[in-house]
């Protein structure tokens, strides 16, 4: 089953937690156990799993990424101001698989589902596919 | 079903678009509906998904990760002179995976399908299954 | 199937093989073809993929990404002192999938599967999943 999520960011580079939603998707599936593949159909937009109970595990990881690949460095050709969203991606990756079990997510005990932000505020849409 | 692809790069660090071999793939496939996973056999290559319209942002990709992770550094210890591609396909990842439906990759507008090569020119293997 | 293993580092940075503890379950296991999708639990350990011939590709590695990512940084807010792990983990990643066929793993020739800690020394939980 494939669905399909819409996730509004509200920063140029923001870390939305998406867990619950997904978790949703996986309580109403039929089938018990399988993997739940996340796919972003964006290319400055990310997916990452990570931490959710302190957001400045969040802040460290996007301050990190803006450290090493920074927004305006004269070498980039891409003339749309936004070469770094891109390389980030790329970086985080555009998917992530989380297995579940009895409806339930196997996420561990700190994991959290975010969608990367690089370029936004936007609204970005995710593939959840059930199998 | 398991399918091979032989992919050349040209250059020491490339990026091969091969969204077209795997479009191809899937619609000659009889399940409509699945997840079509890549995977790379090798240590200095990799793969990514990113924006394919304009090759500056591919290009972008690889000065960014030269830059961070340079090609020669006195405190590399590996002595085949090519740490830095193994460093850079564990940072992309050797594998993505894209969910299709009806015959089609779930690709957003702007991602195409990239090998990334960081120690070629050479021919690589990736495996596409679709399940 | 959903197995678990469970694997111990001995360092706070460290890559550990469980390419032979993974191939073995694929060997028990009835289905003969299909994905192999590793899964860790953790926000401070992720999994890569990378050559396990020369030890030193994995030591190069991990000495590159805390080049890039510095264990101490005045600028880090997560007051747990291991900021770097966090997003070392979101770098490399927290899943890697191989897909089998005939009861083997599809890796190449020098790839192998390292559970990668860089929080350790501890106890970690990889799940395998065989569909």
């Amino acid at each position: 089953m494939i669905h399909t999520l819409n996730v509004r960011s509200s920063k140029r580079e923001d870390l939305v937690d998406i867990t619950s939603r997904v978790a949703e998707l996986i309580r109403r599936e039929s089938k018990s156990e399988g993997i739940c593949y996340l796919f972003v159909q964006h290319t400055t937009a990310g997916i990452t799993i990570n931490e959710n109970a302190d957001p400045n595990v969040g802040r460290d990881m996007l301050y990190a990424l803006a450290r090493l690949i920074p927004k305006d460095d004269p070498n980039y050709r891409h003339n749309e101001d936004n070469s770094d969203a891109h390389i980030k991606s790329s970086l985080t990756g555009h998917s992530a698989y989380v297995p579940f079990q009895d409806g339930r997510l196997l996420l561990g005990r700190w994991q959290g589902i975010f969608l990367c932000e690089f370029d936004g505020p936007r609204e970005r849409t995710v593939k959840v596919c059930l199998f």
